[in-house]
């Protein structure tokens, strides 16, 4: 993915007008001598051809084709953003002390780009990632993200299986709805589903996978999620879809999984589950798979350990750690788990995200009802600043498919994966 | 692979006379209830009706169809094998003081299941996994197993491509010629090679892979060993193939690789290399790849961490580790790689196993005149040995695809690999 498929969004997406009173007269004196130093330190940083930045006294002007212009609205936010970006750039912006017009993914794809050309090559470990969230810590976690509406994630997930995790486009083309479904069947065909199997679900999200799965492949699911809201929206839908006999929706944590199931599947869970956690998961799958089963682990990962992005963790993901494979390996090795095989599918997460901000953006005017200026804004960056932490490999997409240790009824090769019309 | 699938070689294996003076008469007089006691302990291990033991004074009998008989011909050898079987065994049968009549994968498939009943199931990390062998230390190593005589590996190695290596069974009925070319294939479509490209070997073997993909893919490959003998068959083949314009073999150690490529390729060399010595080898293979090229290694592994076993470090492979994933990581975290794709094909190497097994035992005659019958010996348990540790999940085999962190132009998806007709 190069820069020409970087084309930017086709919808005004950040040329709003904003409240002044987020920064009252604080601060807004005529820019000085030093404000305008500060100035060049950023735009030296960027590539002016893409990335316009001025202060609070400039002139309006329109950006071009491809172009953003990032304006500091007072001498606080140019400080600021310069002492630490990753933090306050996005609190500056969703409160409207910076405004963005034009392309944000352009401003976006250019910090990233400033981003790879300083980074130490070694970088410190960051102990945070070793946390292990107890089960009220995941609760609080998982409310702050998942319970803040059902209509919300509507208005741009795909609407077939409300699918909050990447797509696989198993065609460029297909849409957000087909690369789902895409999805969906790339794990059940991996896992080789068969028609009165058991699975296992740890966080099942809206429900729509445990939903898919039975319906494609007549398999009995019970889905595990802390999320309230999800599981109640869940267990609606399997009721208007008569699937109720094959689905059971349980509002619990993945730790308290029981039974005994032919496959296990976690698609996005990894991320909220703690790193220090690992161990325990795995033992826990190796101890609900039977030893003829198999399991699937779907993640956003990382090719090196580092800590989240400290905006994305204070107001939009609390507690999230994208793990490297070694850190997965805590999984599998040493609690009788062995590795089938490992797909690395980061570009079509930036697809996904493309086609959820694409949507995003149609709809802003309802979420700007639902909630107000600064959700969208900071949802805005989420989505874009995500969009290119995959197509600048600072995230990667795992799926790990693993089988009890010494299971020789694991697929010979696969080739059914890919087998046609199956 | 289930009991079922280890039917007998159908040959007869390892019912030869053994020279008595191997043993003399110490410790031949007749048993005495100590070392029926002895005995005793060992068969409480044991299947008896897939395994019989017996002493030196047993009578002669014949196993039935999918039995094995160990006889232990004196008094010492039943002691070294009580104290330490893993180490002791091989010698003693290679030495003809243990002698097997039947199936040895029969037994060596019931030392596996008595060893899977006893493990502990956390074990202490060897210290000697982390051993980095020196270029001398390599050089060694390599002469010990590899120089012994290309004639001999081709008795019972595929009589295409010499390929020391497991096969890719993409039909289970393929023959180890038709598996070994499917191999072949299977890699260098992962790479995706194109004519015309570059693609750097490490530990090329008798040359059979690096002519291969400049025949059939057209491309140019340097490919780097440090087996004299085996380097001077490949010039020679290369030679007999006109192909010297494309394929230059260099002896020297992979640590020493220099240039740039558009592949990089190790098939069967990782396990040589010392867990110590990941991290250079990953920072070697990111400065030989192009920023747009990709990598694989192709190595046996393990799913925890575990020393080989005694018998094969000392007297087949010494210096020889299968990492896990966990350690394989060495090579592409925190050096710039990013992987892509992991495929275990476990059992793909029990049957190349089985199938090398089988030539060996066609060919043993040749084999014994080249060398002894302790050589026979010990080279039939090292073979059953293997296949059974592959059976038993004790070896995985690992290929794992990379490409420096932030190449976009990495496959979409991994149908090109399963594609008809490419």
């Amino acid at each position: 993915m190069n820069r020409d498929r970087l084309e930017p969004l086709g919808v005004p997406n950040a040329d709003y007008d904003f409240d002044d009173t987020f920064t009252g007269a604080r601060y807004r004196s005529d820019p000085v001598a030093f404000d305008r130093w500060l100035l060049n330190q950023l735009k030296s940083r960027l590539d002016e051809t893409h990335v316009k930045v001025v202060l609070w006294d400039a002139e309006d002007s329109r950006p071009g084709e491809g172009q953003a212009i990032v304006r500091f609205c007072d001498r606080a936010a140019l400080w600021q953003v310069l002492i630490n970006p990753a933090l306050h750039f996005g609190d500056l912006y969703s409160a409207g002390r910076i405004k963005i017009t034009g392309d944000i993914l352009v401003l976006v794809d250019e910090a990233y780009r400033y981003l790879a050309k300083t980074e130490s090559p070694s970088r410190r470990l960051s102990r945070s990632r070793l946390r292990a969230p107890s089960l009220s810590d995941s609760q609080r976690n998982i409310h702050h993200h998942y319970d803040i509406g059902n209509e919300f994630y509507k208005l741009w997930l795909d609407r077939e299986a409300l699918q909050y995790t990447c797509a696989y486009y198993a065609e460029p083309t297909m849409t957000i709805e087909q690369a789902q479904r895409a999805k969906m069947h790339h794990v059940c065909r991996k896992l080789r589903l068969k028609a009165g199997e058991s699975v296992a679900e740890a966080g099942g999200g809206w429900g729509g996978f445990a939903i898919f799965m039975a319906k494609n492949y007549g398999v009995k699911v019970r889905s595990f999620n802390i999320s309230r809201e999800q599981i109640a929206y869940s267990r609606e839908w399997a009721k208007r879809e008569n699937l109720t006999h094959l689905v059971e929706f349980v509002e619990n944590d993945f730790r308290n999984i029981t039974g005994s199931y032919d496959a296990f599947v976690s698609i996005g869970m990894l991320e909220h589950a703690g790193a220090g956690n690992y161990k325990q998961l795995g033992e826990l799958m190796r101890r609900v798979i039977r030893s003829d089963g198999r399991g699937l682990v779907h993640s956003i990962g990382r090719d090196r350990p580092e800590p989240l992005n400290a905006w994305i963790s204070k107001r939009i993901f609390p507690g999230a750690y994208p793990p490297t494979l070694r850190e997965m390996m805590d999984l599998f090795e040493d609690t009788g788990l062995s590795v089938l095989d490992v797909e690395n599918i980061r570009l079509h997460y930036a697809e996904t995200l493309r086609a959820w901000l694409q949507r995003f953006e149609e709809n802003v005017e309802s979420v700007r009802t639902m909630f107000d200026e600064a959700f969208v804004r900071a949802w805005r960056l989420y989505l874009a600043g995500s969009l290119m932490a995959f197509v600048h490999a600072k995230l990667q997409l795992f799926q790990v498919l693993f089988a009890p240790v010494g299971a020789n009824n694991v697929p010979w090769t696969r080739a059914h994966v890919y087998a046609e019309g199956e």
